[in-house]
């Protein structure tokens, strides 16, 4: 009953996902699950029109469905919130459409009723009117283009170097990131060889098989969140902010999620049901179809030139990049996209010269966010295509041009930012050996023929961001960790109680770990962007060495053996009986601040790397254009990996996410309209497109700022997927894909066009 | 939105009580309300006999039902928990009867169903084979009798002054405990007079207005209990022990209480719906009606002989005091009422000589429990009774006896523990300043005749206990209190949040109470006898002072006043955003530990001491004999109020619920069966009932341990009225009643007899 002191190392071990058995048997909660009591379900009818001025609103045949309950516009939001625009980095976003419409999809009335049903064919019944506006689709053309998305630009006040931009008028371009090292057309201008190439990324879905849900519940004192978001902490003060009511007032509840990819951060659906419960005092609940997850938030699409300077030896001097980052109606995180990812275009090599043009876009598309990568599988694609095709024109072996360029420890990135702990060679090099990439390779024969192809990336951790835990020892030793990380399927749970368990000298089986309620649970600034191994996790092990330090303390003050005494001796000596609690906390954001976050012209942008690198074998079918993963291995520095188990499935998972963004998926839009809002059309990776052969190592590393040596791993499988599969084309038929996503038609048309042959339309 | 520095002070308002709204909207949540996915229902089958073994249960017939989803006996619990035994103070009672019952109504087997209905029908058909047992009711008569409830006495392992008891056998003696201070025999040989008097108190019911509730979710990793307790930390202790468990394994949640009175402690229905629910693998609700409360939980009742010797000047020399305590079938905590309270059994007289004989007795009723006051009621009942009829011998005034007496700041009690911070004198003496006792007095005429009487007692604290809490400060200064005392009526989270308000210098308002959950809020002993403003207002205090000095530190770092900076400011420079929290703690538990628990014989037996006292003008129809309660004038020496009009409540319900106790309620037992088991046989006070004038003051005073000053009050109300109404009544028409309740007819019977008139039975 009592836990044993020492039961051995806690870090390193591989116990089984905590919350597995509930999963598995159908009791862990999901927002989707909960009924209050006086519910009222709420159902969206949204903009047909992709820019327009809406002139009138017209619920009447709506409202005289039975059973309606209310049904809600944007004025009735501005009854009760004056401003109600959110962001996380621009208050951009109307809670439901005001004054205009900016994407086909945009969500303009919310009708609640008891019953959902009714909600939906009311909903149906509402119709606009418009007054039609000129609309802009495409993320190049939205630089220069006269329809204007945003008449004003409203950036966040929380973010002090966006500031610049309040008031900003006449343009759709967001937020511009610029960063100049060396001379780099001065470089240019004496280069040996002279490399450039544009590259398209498609608009793709974070799809999380738990579409979108928030449930608001109007109490005396508290309005309380139910939903299912990665941002507990964030969506409080955020809401709070709305409704000009202090943080205590607002608690926001997460239990699992059915998944989450960077597209349930911020505020998504909360400020609705919290708006739409505060009208009607009663709890509202909206949750969305898989379908309306298409009108809801994308991944942007992007637009790279990228142009690089080589010498005789085939090494890379200087390098020029630009990107069109097409951030939808809504600024979402685009900008910080646009910055903290675009200060990595050029990828992870040596250069001296460095030219980098990042732009956030406003377009008439539904917003997009971050997806597993924030940005970075975009960049990764482009420079890696481009480094494989330089590498062929130089008949230099690929693998032998990354070595020779390759950006090592100690090393200034672009940014100046010398390079630490980002085990860029030993991934090279362990990819290598896993493709026994000196050894032949079988080429297939007639018209199935074989390639292989390597692609390596790298990505910054968004920074300076805040994590606090809170470590509760009881009288019998066992735990409980309070902490706002998100579970969402990362294993977060498993892998926090591990640390937590290895300081105390517990078992981590001992710690129960507390699910984010913002009443309780201390704040984190999300769970995105792989930061929670490394922000929460130092958070946890300060925490838990608190609780250790003051157990320790207390062994002392009775006379006992602090190292040896058993927990629960020490409680019992001090109270007299099993009670009481040792309660111990941690708090931890980098110490760095970077010194200029506009120019990201800092000696010191990141408080870790990630470093992700794909191989792919791949058979391509002449006659068909169809390419088939034969073999993915996956590699990646994830420092010390706290729980093998789990950094092995997460590196598959996103590997194999990216293998649908590469290989099929893309949300297609017809003048703005989506073409195919359904799992039926929109195809994602089924159990037949994986690999037969997947491989995946985290190699032998040590981060030095991160618990236990430890850094994040959830994007780094994305990194490299999609040039690796395009090189792997380009080695076995010879054609080059630089679009986004590969599919067996364009394959097939790159094959015909590079054989001359004319294609029926 | 943030919340202001230094609002003014916060301790000595009465903000309102912050659930309030909540309980009159019909918001509040309650166990009562809660329903879960595949829920079953428990009504429980209960013994007809007062004590004899069982030979079978018979559950065909229930388990015949259509919709009875199980039935279970003692002897499937047994299967779960090979010893299924649960108590605070001894481990004697199961969780459902087994091998024997010891009283008529005690719970022998549950059924289980999604309808309660259908549980219900079906555990009407269950019975049982007896074999009868002599059985015992009356506690004096348990002493002695061969009737023996328990074959051998088995203390909890917690408590190691009880150790010795464990394996006694062939006693209903549960626990005797006995003083002896100078030498009372002696003293009463030389004695100018003595009195002796024997006094009678009966069995009551705690009766909250919510009856007995909980509900187990059996979960994958964690047992889940919702339940009315006011004991969340102690049951899960008790439940993680009877199943072998860490104490994370565990988790109970305690919503509002509809009332507790000390019924609400200890394991009542939890370890009954854990077991079942671990049974049947779903969760389990048992509610119990209004009925079933008088088969759950009495209050002890107790013959009290009183024996002192007086000089010629009024002064008391020497009183002897034999206890004997009717615990009913189970301890509970009755153990612990027969030594905390009994030293206190002299009262608050300044006595040379004493002896005390408290004992704690097995018969065959339902079990006693504490009832607000923790058998102070009891004893004061028969001192302060005691103290008048000696006055009135002696011809002595009332309250110039006791201003004789009354032990005075820094005297020694019975224990030899001295008086600190105790206002006997002042409570005494604004007593009689409120009574105007100098002023005559209308006495009345006809068959109406007027009297009025007076009565003190005090309180030692149940010690020592331990208390921890924690307070989150979050980045604009609004705050979270996490602690586990429930408020149940009493207004804790209220005066928690003034506490830690007080420290943090901000508003309550902006301070957002947890209410207990064991996952989250730290242990606390329980929520019990007047302990929570001394010890979680002390822990409170400690964690406010806590997160305090770390914001000041905080501030120190970043070259900021400490005292000055608004704390959100504080936040943003920390972290650059709102974002962050100060998490403080706070643990208490009384420095000193009595030195020697079995006898009381410490220098210093408790942290605190309360102290009440009662005048009462009545008027007596010598007709009817009914007693109507004219004027109530309640005192209390609180230290300094927290929130006196939570004070002035808590003074009134005490002393109204005392009020029933004194004229009316009464449990009737006949051979051990409960005769009036309803609310329209058992009669509480109604708002007829209730005096016209009642007025209540906490005098000017100050706990030097407590926080601000302050100690608790939730018992205080209760001490003296009924022997300030006994008094009044002989001060009315001179007649003494000795056994409660003091009934019309009793005092109509002692009218008759005292005119020597013969009474028709």
């Amino acid at each position: 009953m009592t836990s044993e002191r020492t039961p051995g190392p806690q870090v390193g071990r591989s116990p089984p996902r905590r919350e597995a058995r509930a999963k598995l048997s159908g009791r862990a909660p999901y927002v989707h699950d909960l009924v209050l009591p006086g519910m009222l379900h709420g159902k969206l009818a949204r903009s047909t029109r992709p820019h327009a001025r809406i002139r009138r609103i017209d619920t009447a045949a709506a409202r005289a469905i039975e059973g309606v309950h209310a049904v809600l516009t944007g004025d009735d939001i501005r009854q009760l919130i004056p401003q109600p625009y959110h962001g996380p980095a621009f208050h951009d976003q109307p809670i439901l459409a005001l004054d205009k419409v900016r994407y086909a999809g945009e969500p303009l009335a919310l009708v609640l009723a008891s019953d959902p049903h009714v909600a939906q064919t009311a909903a149906r019944l509402i119709e606009a009117e418009y007054e039609e506006l000129p609309a802009v689709y495409d993320e190049v053309e939205a630089m220069r283009s006269s329809a204007i998305v945003h008449d004003v630009l409203k950036p966040a006040g929380t973010f002090p170097d966006l500031k610049h931009l309040a008031g900003k008028r006449d343009t759709n371009v967001a937020l511009d990131f610029h960063l100049r090292r060396g001379n780099a057309a001065r470089a240019f201008e004496h280069a040996e060889h002279v490399f450039e190439h544009t590259f398209k990324t498609q608009q793709v879905l974070h799809l999380p098989l738990e579409p979108f849900v928030s449930v608001a519940d109007p109490g005396e004192r508290q309005l309380t969140l139910h939903t299912a978001s990665q941002s507990p902490s964030f969506v409080r003060i955020e809401i709070a902010r709305l409704l000009g009511w202090p943080e205590n007032r607002v608690r926001v509840q997460v239990p699992f999620l059915g998944g989450g990819f960077g597209a349930k951060v911020y505020v998504k659906l909360e400020a609705l049901v919290a708006a739409a419960a505060l009208i009607v005092r009663r709890p509202v609940k909206v949750a969305l179809t898989m379908e309306e997850q298409f009108y809801t938030l994308t991944k942007h699409a992007a637009t790279l030139r990228i142009k690089s300077a080589v010498d005789a030896e085939g090494r890379i001097s200087a390098r020029e990049c630009e990107v069109w980052w097409n951030g939808g109606a809504y600024a979402d995180i685009g900008p910080r996209i646009t910055q903290k990812s675009g200060f990595t275009a050029p990828g992870p090599y040596d250069i001296e010269h460095v030219s980098i043009d990042s732009y956030a876009l406003y377009t008439n598309l539904p917003p997009a966010g971050a997806l597993r990568g924030f940005g970075i599988p975009q960049l990764v694609w482009a420079y890696e295509s481009h480094a494989d095709m330089i590498a062929r024109a130089l008949s230099i072996d690929p693998l032998a041009f990354r070595r020779k360029n390759l950006l090592r420890e100690g090393r200034a990135q672009a940014t100046g930012t010398l390079m630490r702990d980002a085990a860029l060679d030993t991934v090279l090099e362990r990819l290598a050996q896993r493709m026994r990439w000196d050894e032949p390779f079988e080429r297939g024969s007639g018209s199935v023929r074989r390639g292989r192809g390597i692609g390596i990336g790298f990505k910054a951790s968004i920074s300076p961001t805040t994590s606090v835990a809170i470590v509760s020892v009881s009288a019998d030793g066992s735990c409980h960790l309070l902490c706002s990380t998100v579970d969402m399927g990362q294993g977060s749970d498993t892998a926090m109680a591990q640390i937590a368990a290895e300081v105390l000298g517990i078992a981590a089986e001992d710690i129960t770990v507390v699910h984010p309620d913002t009443d309780v649970t201390p704040f984190d600034m999300a769970t995105l962007g792989s930061r929670s191994t490394y922000h929460m996790g130092n958070a946890v092990k300060r925490a838990a060495e608190d609780a250790r330090d003051r157990l320790f303390a207390l062994a002392a003050e009775l006379g006992l053996a602090p190292e040896t005494t058993p927990i629960p001796e020490i409680f019992r000596r001090k109270y007299g009986m099993q009670a009481g609690n040792v309660v111990g906390q941690g708090s931890f954001v980098p110490s760095y601040i970077p010194t200029d976050h506009a120019s990201g012209q800092s000696s010191d942008v990141t408080p870790f790397w990630m470093v992700g690198a794909t191989g792919v074998e791949i058979e391509v079918d002449t006659e068909t254009g169809q390419v088939k993963v034969t073999r993915l291995v996956n590699l990646a520095d994830a420092g010390r990996t706290v729980n093998p188990a789990i950094v092995d499935t997460q590196l598959s998972g996103a590997a194999i996410m990216q293998l649908g963004f590469t290989l099929f998926e893309q949300i297609e839009f017809r003048s703005g309209q989506v073409a195919n809002a359904s799992l039926a059309d929109y195809k994602i990776p089924g159990m037949h497109d994986l690999p037969p052969l997947i491989e995946n190592e985290a190699v032998t590393a040590h981060e030095h700022g991160g618990p236990f040596g430890a850094k994040g791993v959830g994007e780094s499988g994305t990194f490299a997927v999609s040039p690796a599969i395009a090189n792997a084309i380009e080695d076995a038929v010879g054609v080059r894909v630089t679009a986004l996503p590969i599919t067996a038609e364009a394959v097939y048309r790159a094959l015909r066009a590079s054989r001359g042959e004319p294609l029926a339309q």
